[in-house]
């Protein structure tokens, strides 16, 4: 991508109203746009993160044998009677014509689970999972942070069906794997802990994915043994570490990016979400369902990856792997960085080319380390004599020259 | 894809609801599911060709240099009040915490033009087009005929900004040939035409796309000479062919698939878009918007391309290119059919097998027709003894048996 053709204009100036880390990097590197608290638009770069994110954790879905689907985020509120959550203070509630009323879906159950009673009808068809990316809506009464908690949120939602408890519980631990290996491949796997939080009426626990970062609002009790927690929410009822009844845990702000939740027959009850048993028997269906917020890991991302310069994308979910910057006047730097470009990109690399003419170096460099690119290389007249680029890694100071061929095996690797 | 993992169940029975052929067809062969009118979940095998119509759009916005992002569904309810349009009585209104009050978009010129006073300054700024995939919501008083009159819906979204009306004018046409391309690609290139409505307070006209089908609530008079038409609100004014002065223009019942639109500087003014000329002077922005309604697109689609025993895809936007049937009780026959699936993948042919076992051959059959891909491809003890696939169009009665390698070739003309 050339830099020129970018709908992208960094700034040097902090946003007045950012009242985070991550809602002043994204939008002073040109990633993010806010409309207003908790609602963002999401330009080229942004949008290309978000899109990598959601391949990652597509790809781990899929390996579930998940179904990907989408649903309507409008709702006839009447579902949301049913179950009893009509009332929930963060529902945004809509006046259709005449009579009618709607709710905007925070999540997701109320349309999954009647939906399911047409394609569930017996043991034959359980287990079954199917998952979604979709927009959902919040009425938010603090929302901020950035990316934190928004308003409107891009989220990936799978809701799990069981014949038995048993059964949903191993798809459950399934799912936490799965988990693990997602936010490991998002970058964020040493920051990320499972921890334990409420149950509700059914469960002991649920399970929540909380990353540890000083932008967190919630609190969560560390056992830096095991590398699980105690959400402070159960922290008197739960004083130790459920692994390993480590006493001294530890107190840490952490933001929760997922949670895992057995629903059981919560719902399927409610809608009469049945299946006939092999003695032809009605019996409730067991369900789960397993959240990631996608837009608050992009937040979380930022939060944890940055210095003073900006941002530090990790490799699997940065916007592009390098960023190529033509430094200086002469005709003959931009004309060669053209053509390093073009061969780059055969390679199969990832490039955003800063081909303005206009620009000085120092301007340049620190633009590219605002954006936060794995790797940053350059190209100028004093690289052309020695007909190498130079190339830098983001959070290193050591910078090397490297010829084309070695230097596809520098960012192919 | 094998069948027996796929999320869709269909169905021999017509919905008792369904008020269109594309309601019925979509429902009964597993694409979608309705929520309530104008509202649906896509499963699997919708989602697919949603993805292939957003795949080829995209392609041709990209073409045109536009950048893509994400704007939000959520607005305030003010900027649609600086527009004058806060009492669309299409649009849905929520009330947030407090005071604020909030809107759904329909469409994004209240927040795509004040975003842009972040990034336009000077002409040298211009053209500049993004574009979007985006969820719009309409309060819409009847929504109806399953895909084609929706309450949320999938809509591509194209803005641009220009110096002069000259510049606008150019890119206009651009977009007119891009948009033929795109219609043309989806396979419903023959029956959609160029119609010219109302251009609002600045221009003589605007321009819809209008698919001709018996479905369609919209009225237009075709010119059969030049393939486009007029839309029934101007035909008093505009009583014969634009392009060719015909008189005998035929009315015909259509659906609007797509709209281009001057916008001219109807919504920079509000929003004091400006930039500053080669001499410095402030200038009001020239805007043009230019829309795609993908669901619909997916409704039409079937709409036109059906017959009495299901959906006719496209090859285009097809879910999947070829159903494999292994048909037969012999163990060896599935056997069989999975190798060739399997060998099928991987020349990159996107199969759906039903590998189901203990359903007979006439439901396969029925079920594949159903489901409509361009090609069903048969495995039975008949064809291995010949050591051949049978292979037949969806749309021809001729049944051939070819080996895999000339299968191969036949699926990748």
């Amino acid at each position: 991508m050339l830099y020129s053709k970018l709908f992208c204009k960094t700034s040097k100036t902090t946003p007045a109203d950012a009242d985070s880390v991550n809602a002043r990097l994204l939008t002073q590197a040109g990633f993010i746009q806010k409309q207003m608290a908790g609602v963002y638009t999401f330009l080229p770069l942004g949008l290309r993160v978000l899109n990598k994110i959601q391949n990652i954790i597509r790809e781990e879905m899929e390996k579930l044998g998940a179904n990907e689907i989408l649903m309507p985020a409008l709702t006839q509120e009447e579902s949301w009677q049913k179950t009893e959550r009509a009332n929930l203070d963060i529902l945004f509630h809509l006046e259709g014509r005449g009579e009618t009323k709607f709710v905007l879906n925070p999540t997701h159950e109320e349309v999954i689970t009647p939906l399911m009673k047409n394609f569930i009808a017996s043991y034959r068809d359980l287990p079954f999972s199917a998952f979604q990316f979709q927009t959902k809506f919040r009425n938010e009464p603090r929302a901020k942070s950035g990316l934190l908690r928004g308003r409107e949120f891009l989220m990936k939602d799978l809701y799990s069906f069981h014949a038995t408890e048993k059964d949903l519980d191993i798809f459950y631990e399934k799912v936490k794997k799965a988990y693990f290996d997602i936010f490991k491949r998002l970058g964020m796997g040493k920051e990320t802990v499972l921890t334990f939080a409420s149950g509700g009426s059914f469960s002991k626990f649920s399970h929540e994915f909380q990353t540890v970062c000083p932008a967190g609002e919630d609190l969560i009790h560390l056992c830096e043994k095991c590398c699980v927690a105690v959400n402070d929410e159960i922290i008197k009822e739960q004083k130790v570490c459920p692994q390993c009844d480590n006493k001294a845990l530890v107190p840490q702000k952490a933001v929760e990016v997922g949670n895992i939740f057995k629903l059981r027959t919560k719902f399927s009850d409610v809608f009469s979400l049945t299946y006939k048993d092999n003695l032809g028997k009605d019996r409730l269906v067991e369900m789960g369902c397993y959240g990631i917020g996608l837009s608050r890991v992009m937040g979380i991302i930022v939060e944890l990856f940055h210095d003073e310069k900006g941002i530090l994308w990790p490799e699997t979910i940065t916007p592009f792997q390098a960023q190529l910057l033509a430094i200086g006047k002469e005709k003959n730097v931009f004309k060669e960085a053209e053509k390093i470009y073009q061969q780059l990109i055969k390679q199969g690399i990832e490039i955003l080319y800063d081909n303005r003419e206009d620009i000085s170096a120092g301007e340049k460099f620190a633009n590219a380390d605002l954006i936060g690119t794995p790797w940053r290389l350059v190209i100028s007249e004093k690289t052309l004599a020695k007909k190498a680029v130079e190339i830098k890694k983001r959070d290193s100071k050591k910078i090397e020259l490297q010829t084309l061929t070695q230097l596809a095996i520098t960012l192919k690797r």
